[in-house]
């Protein structure tokens, strides 16, 4: 089967949220039964969630996905690889029905969230430009921007930050990278940082 | 200041650990008290937990922060981006003092996990046979494996898994790539996989 490639290029995310809770399994299950799910391919095993399509569904849903859990006030942890353009990939496991607009909402919940993201532009493409731009884009929203080791440190809302995320990914893969692949931590209702804004 | 090289190479890990449960705050307060960090640098914040070191050393600190919680039966998941020859890295926050050997013992633990792997060899080197001969040694120590997407996955013995992925990014840096990063999720004591095995 040879690979899929231009508009077709199917992109992805394995990714995991952890409510820090004796109800854990609530509400993971909770928030993956009321996410809508429709256009996108979706595989759940016991270490991560896996999920396939465009990449704006992509995000709708992990974003959604991690929302409304973190809405809810408890400590949540949310974890994530995207990719797309994996060399390895194949053209299977993917909605192939109509395609719709995201339809998860949400947007006008406020929610803060501390991420850590790092990009791995591993083919090539013209993309150092392109993530300063995305970074300064996302500091206009008011997302606090820091380096750490190994990452990029984020703070603020998780629907911007969310976006911010997505821009920087969808640009890079437009840029000419032929595989990009990004991580995310996510955090939002720690305790930790509770004591660091009181 | 100048990147430092050969064998004082700074190998580092961001990672979480989330216990899923009510007293995360004693479990992950316990386990990263109760670890021996005297060989690495190490920082935590709201969002993940930061080790550099030698390869042996970060790796040891890693493992046994996840086993001491995960022992206790309690679900738990780990995220881990491990990382040497970042060209962005910088040569400080590391420890300077006399380097001993891993001092964090519990390999007589038995403990079942699930994890999915993903390297990222960023900096050319001959790693595809190194990779395969790795996991060969994995499958021979009675590890699962299998293909999945973005990842590959393992089963088995904790001890076991955490030396198995040692050895591939050792080797995958020996083998001549300048910059390797391994992302690892894992899993134990989930209900999910209780399922499937009963």
């Amino acid at each position: 089967m040879s690979q899929q490639c231009g508009n077709s290029r199917i992109a992805g995310c394995s990714f995991s949220v952890h409510p820090m809770t004796d109800q854990f399994v609530e509400y993971i299950k909770g928030s993956l039964k009321e996410t809508d799910t429709s256009n996108v391919w979706m595989d759940t095993d016991e270490v991560t969630t896996t999920v396939r399509g465009e990449i704006e569904h992509v995000f709708d849903v992990t974003r959604a996905v991690f929302l409304r859990i973190a809405k809810t006030g408890v400590h949540t942890a949310f974890n994530a690889t995207y990719s797309i353009g994996c060399p390895g990939d194949s053209a299977g496991d993917q909605y192939t029905g109509d395609i719709g607009e995201p339809a998860n909402g949400l947007h006008e919940v406020k929610q803060h969230t501390s991420a850590k993201f790092s990009l791995y532009p591993m083919g090539g493409g013209d993309y150092m430009e392109v993530i300063y731009r995305e970074i300064d884009r996302m500091k206009e929203k008011g997302i606090d921007v820091s380096a750490v080791h190994y990452a990029t440190k984020l703070s603020g809302d998780v629907n911007d930050t969310f976006h911010g995320l997505e821009d920087v990914f969808r640009e890079t893969e437009r840029s000419g990278s032929s595989h990009t692949v990004m991580t995310v931590t996510m955090s939002a209702n720690s305790p930790s940082q509770k004591e660091e804004q009181s």
